[in-house]
């Protein structure tokens, strides 16, 4: 259904993660060092998707450069993904991280808060080296990219964290939509397309196109998650399932359940999700999610990811048909294969 | 005593100050961001001594160019000061920060941990952008400056962090040294000296003699510092007195303390310092004051900082006697003022 996806991100993997290894600190004379060096190694190898630096790569070659050109700075966007990751665990109180216990429950928050900066230096030192294969304008036009998008995503977290520090559950499908392309749709579609294409030598209105399309791609990324995250299976799915639910996480899905519910559910919606993680019982959990199934929301978001991912089908074909070498052929199928993957996958 | 140094100190206060606010952002259409962004403003705009970026702008004098030239740099410094207190303060569970309650204690941890990260980024955004002012070379020499810098800091704050957790209690001198280089004489001495000297024009040996000098020098004021927490006057020094024995910070004078007292003292000692800073009592923070000061363990920290403190103008003045134009030789009298000021100093 979506081989021609999976190969590709299944050798994106193993590129990546050998890069990652190759590049991380393993040795030094202190012992304790060695320990923090282990840490910083743990989520970066973590069997991720791998999807923002396949996106990466894949642009580059569209664009008619070799992938190994952009590797590095593949490899720095799944750095972000971990320092943002280890960060977002703690400010979540989330327990599993694909299938393994969150690196601050198993060494504490402030050892992991440390973890994360380290991480994040580490990702800004990868973009540095650039300079030695890529030249300077390059790589200051790279670092200006990853530098947009720290700030937008650092924004879009300020944003769903206030929601939770403010009990408040009167977001609309706009305020999910705002937070969603700062959050998500920038640092898993926008970013990692731009760059690709920046490092295969797109111009700049090539570049912008990707806003739109990654916007539509990205948004119906996240909500592809947040359904998973509901009915999808915890071995395969690498979180405990219903666990958005558990965190008070607002949803498109839980968005649309607040808009379709009678006033009485909702006030008891309310009353539910606004309890501490800890304080919310199994029922109530189930409660939820039996009125999300009710209501049709799940299905309603599903349709919503479905069309925006067709959205972004169309506005890359359209923006990018002048792209036909044999090679660019090649790259554009694999990325509609991609899309497909990236809303009918189970993980 | 030292007019000269507080002069100088004053003058780069505000000149770091109102670079600090014209460049951190401040309106945006939303106005949860713009709380986000006066989250961010608020730490590099609380009245600190401005040490670093002292430190930077005035070896860039020393070598003959103009302050402003390194302002930038020295704005940097700053903001990692306040990324690196933020996440710092959540990870020692710290109360107050000079003198207001600090971030995490106002807006609950998770906020905090995305402002830090949020300055983070801006920290690299105000290097990056050197490039327009200082060229492609010199930028990414600093760039490479910050990156070393950021290894060494998150490595010994990972040190010190684990010796919480692990509750471990033996420390000997020479692991609070190689601990203190990592996590204070690098960022608070080395780095600041050797960026405003490069930006100067030094070359690569007088960089290198940065190392020596501000390893002494760099303990030397976390050895104040670590004494004024004991000693000082809380409205003068910004944080609570006796904090560090609250936190159970490994200082100097613990470890002299350690070494000194009775075996029964010592397991007496590691009761009380290994208890949550919420279950010490007054009296057992009391307690450990009146035995550090029984055994001169005060006096001992002190003598240790005023002679590296002597090392480190002895270093200075031989290392760069060859640096006697009028204007350095300006420079390097308040240079010789600031390292009186660092161990004299009461806050």
């Amino acid at each position: 259904m979506f081989q021609l996806a999976l190969d590709y991100l299944q050798e994106t993997q193993s590129q990546v993660g050998d890069r990652i290894i190759n590049f991380l600190p393993t040795n030094h004379s202190s012992a304790e060092v060695e320990k923090f060096y282990r840490m910083m190694m743990d989520y970066p190898t973590r069997a991720g998707k791998r999807i923002r630096p396949a996106l990466c790569l894949l642009m580059c070659e569209t664009w008619g450069a070799k992938a190994e050109k952009a590797l590095d700075t593949a490899v720095a966007l799944e750095l972000l993904q971990s320092w943002l990751l280890i960060h977002d665990d703690i400010e979540d109180e989330s327990i599993l991280r694909r299938g393994v216990p969150c690196l601050h429950q198993t060494y504490g928050i402030p050892l992991a808060i440390n973890v994360g900066d380290g991480l994040h230096c580490k990702m800004w030192e990868m973009l540095i080296q650039n300079q030695r294969t890529l030249g300077y304008e390059l790589t200051f036009q790279i670092l200006s990219e990853f530098i947009d998008l720290s700030n937008r995503v650092v924004e879009g977290q300020h944003i769903e964290l206030s929601w939770v520090e403010n009990n408040a559950w009167d977001q609309t499908e706009q305020d999910y939509w705002q937070m969603c392309v700062q959050k998500t749709a920038w640092y898993t579609c926008i970013t990692p397309c731009r760059l690709g294409a920046l490092i295969g030598g797109a111009k700049t209105n090539e570049l912008d196109a990707f806003i739109e399309i990654g916007m539509n791609l990205g948004v119906a990324f996240q909500i592809q998650d947040d359904v998973l995250n509901l009915i999808g299976q915890e071995d395969v799915y690498g979180k405990e399932i219903g666990g958005d639910i558990e965190e008070g996480k607002r949803t498109l899905i839980l968005i649309h359940l607040f808009d379709a519910c009678t006033q009485a559910q909702s006030q008891d919606l309310i009353k539910i999700m606004g309890k501490p993680r800890e304080a919310k019982t199994k029922n109530e959990v189930q409660h939820v999610l039996d009125l999300m199934k009710s209501y049709g929301s799940i299905d309603y978001a599903q349709q919503r990811a479905k069309s925006l991912a067709d959205q972004a089908q169309r506005g890359f074909q359209e923006h990018f048909a002048h792209l036909d070498s044999p090679s660019a052929l090649i790259a554009k199928s694999i990325f509609s294969n991609l899309i497909r993957f990236i809303i009918e996958r189970q993980h």
